[in-house]
């Protein structure tokens, strides 16, 4: 089965966005076993959409448009496959009925231009979307689909997956599993060069790595027979993996290190708190991004000055004498903010995240994570390369990591 | 005069990469004032690698090619622009001594099939790689260039500054100027039916919407002749977009709500602090992100749990006759953490993130800002729609917003 993708958006063509649905749809295709020979990005000119259509239809099997869904003029996705079929477009009543009680629950006015979202063209399998306000769909002709999907890549991801996946499967005779690890505290280099042979060794599963500013994340892909077990093929080298890279794999189900932290504390029963100076929140914003976690994470300190350092506890003395960014510092802040909130643990930043030294002369990207429980403090020393974004994000999964270190190494309440 | 990018490669089309080199060619074309009208990307397959350039070059002016330049087997640009233009493949002398000399530099040992990255087609324009091995070129015929690029991203940048810039800029005879506005507190379908007449009726300068999560920004973008001013065909359209969006219009300089605010309180030479519940370390997290912040950001408390607030400061008797979530509460939480951190002003979020209403049954998405300065504390009130991050998202936003209303309003100190 071949297919080809669509992206269709003057922004992409004007360079203001990077096309990562067009990488999503092939990593996708590729792992259902479908080659793409060609993808293609067009602007908002139905004109230039209709003969894209023209072209691909005459070369694939399956044609994936993504973007030009939105209620605006130059949203012309859905005219251009109409147009392309000789078909007329219809309401459908259906979305139209979820629009309107979206527009309710999200509080905002309907504008006629919103109706354009909720018409598509005769015949169209209707794509519901759980992230937004534009459904997609599926046209069938002479055996082939064409598939139209929202352009932002959180609603075009989680359509895929819900209604996309299904159709493509059903359409294959063929199983895919896959599992995704995610690794802190090695570069992609390091982990590629672990596991090198593996890597090239594998045909099925598949080693696929992909590094994001921080982390290391490996999908390991099994493709079998409708009556077999693809997860027989996955699992022997999940355990392999491990067994190399130790402790810095902390999760074999794509599992965010937040999320991690967050079940570690509901299962052993632990309260946390965080006193940050360069992370500036973003440890605290991690954990209450989960819901529920207000029973475990207690109170977070953003003590970005050293006057902030102080009311919170930390001595004059111990900043005068040793700086702000320094293992006593670091110490002292995730002791007082554990004494402050009366929490089990507690974990803290500090550091340079530049750019440049600070004005004790500390270089940038050292940085200090302090941790504290009931058998008292200690500090671990990182010297970041890398900008200030970064710097500060390194140091806040830092943080988690070595609460999730602690976590995993400590008995249940 | 219009262009058109092909990108070259099946690691493209397996989704193991993602194609930054043609949103940074379509970037720079359009800095250009060269229209770019399709992109196509293709794998390493000589047969579909001509039709591309023959669909191209029958449609466009200028065609850039990136990768495929490299020394194996697969890497096959070249000679499928060879075969377009009916061409033998001939080397270079100058490269191949460039590249004998960077063997030894580097301190490997070329192989045969190195020197294919030294055979161009004849008659090519040769374009010295300055970060890497692969030189790139620049076929000519019909008037139309035919400009061949490495994949990597730092090759490719590189090559592009060095040797294509200043090509195109001598065909040239256009310049283009743009503007983004930036926009809080009016949703993007709002936004466009506000502007419809203005987007509908402008061609030069053209008003181009997008959406993020919970932002709008408007690129206003003109194009005129190199004796021309093409500023003074953006501004009269900037003024009238902000006349009739009024103060939801908080940047024109794409220029970041936390970055307006940190440099209003500069400007202004006030300083803030910030107490957050369901933001949880979010606004001062985006203020922490702007260097050189910290003699006006002094201190954030995340107070997530009730008995964090109360340590704050606010009074138990606020947290049980109005709950957690309400314009007491807010109001108590920004004058407590003025007070703490001896700060000019103070802001506040507490809310219902979600999912499902608090147990006090304040509904999910009920969210209230506080104020507080020199003149006392206020609130506003929220009622979001959306998930748990869109409503955390749009409640910090929403805090630096009134941060920013109320720094514009205030003399400086």
């Amino acid at each position: 089965m071949i297919a080809e993708v669509i992206s269709v958006g003057t922004e992409l063509l004007m360079g203001q966005i990077v096309n990562t649905d067009a990488q999503y749809l092939a990593r996708e295709l590729s792992a259902f076993g479908i080659s793409l020979y060609h993808q293609t990005t067009v602007g908002d000119n139905q004109k230039r959409l209709v003969e894209a259509i023209e072209t691909a239809f005459r070369r694939c099997d399956i044609i994936i448009l993504s973007g030009g869904l939105g209620p605006t003029e130059d949203d012309l996705t859905k005219l251009a496959v109409a147009e392309f079929l000789g078909v007329p477009m219809v309401t459908d009543e259906n979305s139209k009925k979820a629009l309107q009680a979206r527009a309710v629950a999200f509080h905002w006015n309907m504008t006629p231009n919103n109706l354009r979202q909720v018409e598509f063209p005769l015949g169209s399998i209707i794509l519901p979307n759980s992230c937004g306000s534009a459904p997609g769909c599926i046209c069938e002709r002479d055996s082939k689909a064409i598939i139209t999907l929202p352009g932002p890549p959180h609603e075009l991801t989680a359509m895929f997956e819900l209604s996309v996946a299904p159709y493509l499967q059903a359409k294959s005779n063929r199983q895919l599993y896959s599992r995704v690890l995610r690794i802190f505290g090695k570069g992609e280099s390091t982990v590629e060069h672990e596991l090198k042979d593996l890597i090239n060794a594998q045909v099925n599963p598949t080693i696929a790595p992909y590094a994001a500013l921080v982390e290391v994340t490996l999908r390991i892909t099994a493709s079998c027979g409708l009556d077999d077990d693809p997860k027989k093929l996955v699992e022997p080298v999940i355990a392999e993996i491990k067994r190399r890279l130790g402790d810095c794999v902390y999760s074999d189900n794509d599992e965010a290190l937040a999320h991690v932290v967050a079940r570690l504390l509901k299962e052993k029963g632990k309260t946390i708190a965080v006193a940050e100076s360069l992370t500036g929140g973003l440890v605290a914003d991690k954990l209450v991004e989960i819901p529920g976690i207000s029973k475990y994470f207690i109170e977070g300190a953003v003590v970005y000055s050293n006057a902030a350092k102080e009311r919170l506890g930390v001595s004059a003395a111990t900043l005068s004498t040793y700086s702000a960014v320094s293992e006593q510092t670091a110490k002292e802040m995730a002791r007082c903010i554990r004494l402050r909130a009366k929490t089990d643990l507690a974990v803290s930043t500090t550091g340079v995240a530049g750019p440049g030294a600070d004005e004790m002369g500390n270089p940038e990207g050292l940085v200090y994570i302090g941790i504290a429980d009931e058998t008292g403090e200690r500090a671990i020393k990182l010297q970041l390369g890398g900008n200030r974004q970064r710097t500060r994000m390194y140091s806040c999964l830092s943080a988690l990591n070595q609460v999730r270190l602690l976590l995993e190494a400590t008995r249940s309440n």
